[in-house]
């Protein structure tokens, strides 16, 4: 293999094959070198420390959550389906990562609490999207908040028990879905939208 | 001590001494008879078995704070200050647990996970506490709301972050409680309550 192919994204690559066949805990810069027939000199001359390396892995594996997400906020449309999508979208795809690969998943968890400022980027451009999408929904209308800053981290946080990996046990349970669909209609009404779309009140919205 | 005044109370008082002294995974029921000065027969006259009185233990400690929660549940009054006087109160046992004894609470923690049966008691009772609450609420007319079970259930789970002890790392971060406020405001406006108390809304809440 030759030393001058050696680009970041091969690197990382390496790295997160490394990860899941030593787990983090054991998994060094040697190895990574190793996998790649090349010094662990030139492995540093890109990451310069078995941290900068491990942060990078995991923003890769956090930036396969937050880059199709990007697509649905940046959407047009009615924001309240937008919304709708994007939070199924995030469920989906970290459900799809416990599911699939429950053993990568658990090692990328170990990981990416080590990775504390990667996660902190992270958790604030999921909830960014969420924002932007708000901030349309109140230009269509669809929304009565005054803050979709402020409400963005609202519904990120309402919907932790749905995304955050630390409750992947109970992303499988027969109720879950049922729970999410309780929290989306407190969330929806939150925002001001006063008839859930395809569920009929018995009552008019005012009061 | 003599044998006939080892109550069921006794024996879940000195289980809870020896889980706090040698941890879930060690302590026996032969550590728990001695420490009362009985033979384990005897405290397995009260507890069939190690696993009903751990069953018992993790029950006792989850009843300090549901009891106190029952009684605001019935409180009369109005209910939006009631359901937000529940959850503070909710949130302040759960973080004083945390904050007063971190080795007991990591020590209940682990022996709660092993009794699913007893949580699963557990949280259906503060649901039902919050469905309550709400129920009242329709009535007085603050809550607009159609199904005040369902709504329970949302409201728990939307609140999960701030409760739920594998969130326990989190409930000491600077911006807690701004993230609670904001998910405060969020269920609020959720159930029909359009004006916030104390917070005047700058445009008239009708669409």
């Amino acid at each position: 293999m030759v030393e001058e192919a050696l680009t970041a994204e091969r690197i990382l690559e390496a790295a997160e094959e490394v990860l899941r066949r030593f787990g983090p805990a054991k998994a060094t810069v040697v190895d990574v070198a190793r996998a790649l027939g090349v010094s662990h000199g030139s492995v540093y001359r890109h990451f310069p420390s078995k941290t900068a390396l491990r942060d990078a892995v995991a923003e890769r594996w956090l930036a396969r959550v937050s880059k199709p997400l990007a697509e649905v906020a940046a959407e047009k449309g009615p924001a309240p389906e937008r919304l709708r999508r994007w939070l199924d979208l995030l469920i989906e795809l970290k459900r799809k990562k416990a599911r699939d690969d429950p053993e990568l998943f658990a090692t990328y968890r170990e990981l990416v609490a080590d990775a504390r400022d990667v996660v902190r980027v992270h958790v604030e451009t999921l909830a960014s999207q969420i924002a932007q999408i708000l901030a349309d929904g109140v230009e269509q209308g669809a929304f009565t908040i005054e803050d979709p800053v402020a409400a963005g981290w609202a519904v990120f946080n309402a919907t932790t028990k749905f995304h955050k990996p630390s409750h992947a046990s109970e992303w499988f349970d027969p109720g879950i879905d049922a729970a999410f669909e309780g929290v989306w209609s407190l969330v929806l009404g939150g925002l001001g939208v006063r008839e859930a779309p395809a569920k009929a009140r018995k009552k008019p919205a005012k009061k």
